[in-house]
């Protein structure tokens, strides 16, 4: 997936390039610079990638509602092959949603059912927090960051890097999902997965493996009802919500397949440079910066063959 | 209610002084720092600041559920004033939920009903998007911020602010509450009202009048539907969510007035620190720095006199 990717950086520059062009030549600048969704409308076909239906897990829920998540095998190899391993061995069909907390995660698997792991799974997964920053191609946030000295995009994913250390991380966005793990030295499997409900819970970086986030569907989990009990586990196991089934996008048939793209290139630069000058008649006064949370990197559903 | 706060400034000094002490003099610091949950269980009284009754706007909804609205006069006076007058007048006695758009905002208030505001009510506020930095004592977030040169807490608010233009503003992070308006030079009465209910839009700030945050019971909006047409709107308007009535708590009898208080002082200095350098055992690694929005400051019921 990341090799697709390796020219966002020259693609970076080259759009900074295009952007000083105007002046350089003495043509006046455009009048009225793209929104964020003309940015989304116009981009070229090329600069939409299309996710691998290996990297695409479907989960049906309860009143036919379903949640598409993406995983991130570029950061936590181990933890997604588990995943992959799961979902093929049906770990989650007849699981449950058994806890959300305001402001912070939904969370879902099997918890105390005592439902064995299917074979292939590693037991205990090394601590995937962080990743080499070598063979990332990173698009630059051009914001400061509170939580490490740079952030960015990688492949479509928001990280944030040390250069001096060459380590990189996924970061804790609205609707990023990570794997719950108990104490260390245990990081858990995968079975337990949680997701973002709320502002970015940025402390969990690197100290929890992230996987993924939900492309689509994410409504029917933001809006469960809160759990009330601590951390907001759902007091009684009849709040709990069912999950009929979960299958990777590659092991259902064609023509149920869901396909999904997100934007790169030229075209991501543009909408992250948009993001943080919105310019919209609404706006008076852009805020020329931009939370790495708060860019959004845009994905949408493609038509199915 | 900021003259309380004026002593936030230099508590901080008396903070860092004092958490040098034990290095100035040779002694081991402390082995263990204590959790942000162990500082608000043992913060002494005089670190709590009750807020006024007069601040506190009290939403009662169908299906008997409470949400405590917490004002910001010191922000937004003209706004906060007009909100005191819309409550008062009964404007949202009868009122909706009629906007939930995912990740973004909940909205009420009487939208399209045609029905007239309470007499007193300023029809065109002045554009309280942010305030003389001056009269505010600051508690740094000693973090940096990508929407603002500084942001740190005036008395119990996230606010970011510009030393050099001598200004500041309410940040838009979780459950603040915003006035909706059209297009400039319309700022919105305040009979509108929207709540942040995902990570932090913060290039609202200063586009947009903040007049409070949500103080009790967020759980009740936060987790509606999502709406499914443009901008989160409902599609029917029988999926609006009603408002039975709204009242100030000062104007409720004394028995039945919630009273709440936020921390303040010494011990949110400490809060603060603690939740960029999170050191449960949980963590491997802490973060030392935190976002404005991902602080939280914390507030708590008071027992009814």
């Amino acid at each position: 997936m990341l090799g697709s990717e390796q020219i966002e950086g020259n693609d970076m520059r080259r759009f900074v390039a295009l952007a000083l062009l105007p002046l350089l030549i003495g043509a006046a600048p455009p009048a009225k610079p793209k929104t964020p969704s003309e940015i989304i409308a116009t981009a070229p076909r090329s600069d939409w990638r299309e996710i691998a239906a290996d990297d695409l897990l479907v989960f049906d829920f309860a009143g036919n509602r379903r949640v598409v998540m993406q995983l991130a095998p570029a950061f936590a190899p181990v933890h997604v092959a588990n995943i992959r391993t799961l979902a093929r061995g049906g770990w989650w069909d007849g699981a449950k949603i058994y806890r959300v907390q305001d402001n912070y995660v939904v969370q879902w698997g099997n918890n105390d059912s005592g439902k064995p792991p299917p074979k292939g799974v590693v037991a205990k997964p090394p601590a995937e927090y962080s990743r080499r920053l070598a063979g990332l191609a990173i698009t630059p946030l051009g914001s400061p960051d509170a939580y490490a000295p740079a952030a960015g995009f990688a492949g479509g994913w928001p990280v944030a890097f040390d250069r001096r250390g060459g380590t990189a991380n996924l970061a804790h966005c609205y609707a990023m999902v990570g794997v719950g793990r108990d104490l260390l030295p245990d990081t858990g499997t995968g079975g337990e997965l949680y997701a973002v409900i709320g502002h970015a819970p940025r402390h969990l970086d690197r100290n929890i493996a992230l996987v993924g986030r939900i492309v689509s569907g994410f409504e029917a989990m933001s809006s469960l009802p809160r759990g009330t009990e601590a951390l907001g586990f759902y007091k009684d196991r009849s709040s709990d919500v069912p999950i009929v089934r979960a299958r990777l996008a590659a092991d259902l048939p064609a023509v149920e397949r869901p396909r999904f793209e997100y934007l790169g290139g030229l075209s991501f630069g543009a909408y992250r440079h948009a993001r943080a000058n919105r310019r919209d008649d609404f706006f008076i006064r852009p805020a020329g910066g931009v939370d790495l949370c708060n860019v959004g990197v845009p994905v949408r559903a493609m038509p199915k063959p």
